[in-house]
């Protein structure tokens, strides 16, 4: 295990094994090829053709996303897409233009489109050195039980803003008041392409750090963080460069977090690829 | 003018138009395919294929460096190379491999080997803001004059460190002492593949930041800056956004201060391409 080896695995992903999803001239997503097989027979949602597929219904945002529904419940139903999570994401073909319909969450790794999230790095200063807020993720999670996360992290949903998903989410998550998250600091994005047993993740991360005062101690109020614990930054990085304890994508936000503030430094044998691996161009 | 505009003339790469240098089954650089050409005549340094280019020429890394050394010679006479800089750049297929060989630093674009450089933004926090240390380049500059700048920068020559080039060129750029630069933070690297007219830059700068004192002031030893001045940084990112006023690199380098210091945040339309577009995952 090696940071290298997170980053490999957050982006294990091969251009040959899937077709675009596209509307007209813009790509929505990334289809694995057997899941673009699933396909088939919904034509009057997809043409399935050898170089891609096109979605073919038409109509309001509403509209094309009822009847991709349609298609989502039979896939639910199959088995090909876990469950249903009552949770849309917009699909489109860059982040800053409207979307084109609403995907529920659970079906967006088939689909290849774009998620959006937002990560929060809770560290607090003391004589002795910087420490992170680290959470251990309910073993009821349906992504990555058990496993170690951030301070804060949760998907931006459909009509939701970075900032505003971050406010709600520091609050449900640890109890983070307004007065403290409004000092936040955006420092940027982590983005990965990877291939899931369920298809496609083209994920961006957007990255916010917060300082935390010495009387500040999270508490989970949604159930999906058992424990929260601060730990020296030094001995996280070693247990990131050891272990697959932390969540795949939290490892690398952790590492992002480390390069900005010099805590993995240049003498570091795999530095030049941790600072050039965890920004992949958008495209 | 656009942040957009200045990662995309850095990245002004297409592979159609390269062929790789090799050293058995290392690459050690990217040949545009006429300057691939030129090299044909010389048989006993490189054997140049449709494919690529295998350097043959064996024995040492002094050796090789000599049998180099000759053809850059004959490269410069023919104006291929713009004249010698009397520098030499170590030649490796990656960054913590010892060099096959050393290359002037002049003809590292026509080789497309990789060249490593040190960048530091130099800051300060005064009750009206942030305020970046910016140098204007001597008229008298091969590479970009009279564009604006940081406060240090420097190429990582062949056998030097990378703290330790930062420490000699802030002494040498801007007369900063070892008692103030040890207090530089590393950030990460800015990285980069663009054609130029020489053939091809493949950059990889390693950043770091430095807060200066109220009573820091720097100073140019060495006549490659001709002028320092501390502007606000919001009039640095404005002028970036509607100028070519800094060199190209440049631009880069200040966006990442940018986002990691939340001085571009997630509401500006080019966030996303900025934090995601600065950091070429090296091959």
């Amino acid at each position: 295990m090696s940071f290298r080896d997170h980053i490999n695995s957050c982006n294990s992903f091969d251009p040959a094994r899937v077709v675009p999803l596209t509307a007209g001239n813009a790509r929505l997503g990334l289809l694995r090829r057997d899941n673009a097989d699933v396909l088939r027979r919904f034509r009057d949602v997809f043409a399935v053709g050898e170089q891609g597929v096109e979605l073919v219904a038409g109509g309001s945002v509403d509209a094309i996303s009822r009847t991709v529904d349609g298609v989502v419940d039979a896939l639910v139903a199959e088995h090909r897409v876990p469950k249903w999570r009552n949770e849309t994401f917009a699909v489109a073909p860059r982040w800053e233009m409207p979307p084109v319909f609403r995907l529920d969450r659970g079906a967006v790794p088939f689909f290849g489109t774009r998620a959006y999230g937002v990560h929060l790095n809770g560290y607090h200063r003391r004589g002795d050195g910087l420490f992170l807020w680290i959470g251990r993720r309910s073993p009821d999670k349906q992504v990555a039980p058990d496993k170690l996360d951030n301070l804060v992290a949760g998907g931006i949903g459909n009509g939701h803003g970075v900032d505003e998903t971050l406010v709600k989410e520091s609050e449900e998550e640890a109890s983070i008041p307004v007065s403290l998250i409004k000092h936040a600091v955006p420092a940027g994005a982590v983005s990965y392409r990877m291939e899931t047993q369920l298809g496609i993740r083209d994920d961006v991360l957007f990255v916010y750090d917060l300082e935390t005062p010495s009387d500040f101690v999270p508490k989970n109020r949604d159930g999906e963080i058992v424990k929260f614990e601060l730990i020296p930054a030094d001995e996280v990085l070693d247990r990131i460069r050891t272990t697959s304890d932390f969540k795949f994508n939290v490892n690398l936000v952790i590492l992002d977090f480390a390069v900005r503030h010099g805590l993995l430094r240049p003498g570091d044998p795999e530095y030049l690829e941790v600072a050039t691996g965890l920004h992949r161009p958008l495209d």
